[in-house]
């Protein structure tokens, strides 16, 4: 594996592979990678000839009291374990390449950015249609993969990549859990011993609506959200930000939840660290 | 040369050419092509080894009020003049294929579309930059060729290529004009033949500007754009839209104007027909 900055370089690896046939496969992250990424990696290795992964805590697409500055960062970690997972290039490009003076382009995917993760972090989403547009270009895979946990993120990925006519193949990869069903995160390691304990209610929520749609067939969006609402009441340290039960293409709110339909969370342990989870009904 | 609608008989064209490593040039155009079109048209071909020009009537770059229904089209007399020019490709996509059902993203170059045309047309030139993505992605060229006549829409494009990271050659290529120094457009040809006559007084102004820094220097922009706003103002049918004396890169309003610096003009005749130019002083 190679650990490339410069977008020069990184151009020149890509049309090496491309005269020689080679699928190329992308991985971008914002580094921390934990067993989810890894997965995504095997999924991209699997499917393609060679892997780019990339690492770039991207500041467009956090706000301006969001977590950016404290956002774990570890470079020898992360390229020991892409290394580990058959990663071609690792690209780690520097904010000022990525961003240079004079800056001055947005994309914005204007419905699937609204609801959900766009109500509570706005400019977020445009933030990443935006990096996303750039490390397609800069990368121009053949396919690249996404993990469903971010499942706003990747539904408005595949928009974007239809909209900007990209020749790419988006792959959504399965929520990668720990034993207790906590999805992994780069922020979870923020957790207090406690709150670590209690962030199992995301999933709990999840399997307990999962068993009322699989029962009910049909349940009003209204009664499920006020059952979400009560168990994650009573869990210590744990604050509501979204229940949204939504169309899996469109995320527009549903009345009658059913089978396909989208379950999605997000709290906030501790006033501060924002988790998110979701499962399809 | 063969006309093609269809976005995958179009990659695939483009794939066969790069992988026995032939240069991409593209003209992209609106159609109803001019001397102006062919010169870039001979451009592209000089500079690469297939060239592609498109024609796409951009909805989405027209304003409510503008003249979107009524532009000139008339593919039969373009693809003729598109294939004495030696194009290879005349890609000519439907409106439902370009935006189809769904289509949900918008791209902004913020500070570049302010101002001159950004003005008066709102929304113009986010519609520039997307039309542009998106015809970048599907025809992935090596060299773009834009008319310097629109000026502001080549620094804009030569900024979203840069910060989108598209690995593309911006070339400008300078105005074409008709014998008597107007402009050539599409537009013209709604010209009054009075109008047809009056309308040199935008030559005229960029004329009497070039020569007015080239003696002097340096010349406060308030005067001059109240000298040519006078002149204009003796014209008859014309109305002035805007005099804008700018930096020729950032695209600001200067104060004291120098060589070097930029005059664009844009001017109503009857009212409705809204003609461009420009010079680099």
């Amino acid at each position: 594996m190679i650990i490339v900055e410069n977008p020069a370089e990184l151009r020149q690896k890509v049309a090496e592979w491309k005269k020689s046939d080679k699928k190329i496969g992308f991985v971008p992250t914002m580094g921390y990678l934990h067993k989810g990424h890894l997965a995504l990696m095997r999924e991209a290795k699997i499917k393609s000839d060679r892997v780019i992964a990339s690492i770039f805590v991207n500041p467009r697409q956090f706000g301006p009291n969001e977590d950016l500055e404290k956002y774990p960062r570890d470079l020898d970690r992360d390229s020991q374990m892409a290394e580990g997972e058959g990663i071609d290039v690792l690209f780690f490009p520097p904010e000022k390449v990525i961003y240079p003076e004079g800056y001055q382009t947005n994309i914005s995917v204007s419905n699937l950015s609204k609801g959900l993760c766009g109500q509570s972090r706005p400019g977020h989403f445009d933030g990443v249609a935006t990096i996303v547009t750039k490390l397609f270009n800069l990368v121009q895979p053949d396919i690249a993969v996404f993990g469903q946990k971010d499942y706003q993120q990747l539904a408005l990925i595949r928009q974007l990549t239809l909209d900007l006519n990209f020749n790419i193949e988006i792959i959504g990869h399965p929520i990668v859990r720990e034993q207790d069903g906590l999805a992994m995160s780069s922020r979870n390691r923020y957790l207090t011993t406690d709150d670590r304990a209690s962030a199992t209610c995301l999933y709990r929520v999840l399997q307990y609506s999962k068993n009322t749609i699989e029962s009910e067939k049909e349940y009003p969006a209204e009664l499920l959200t006020d059952e979400i609402t009560e168990i994650l009441s009573k869990v210590q340290g744990c604050t509501v930000d979204y229940i949204g039960l939504v169309h899996p293409i469109s995320l527009q709110p549903v009345d009658k939840v059913k089978s396909g339909h989208v379950l999605a969370v997000a709290v906030y342990f501790n006033q501060s660290i924002r988790l998110i989870d979701n499962t399809t009904l």
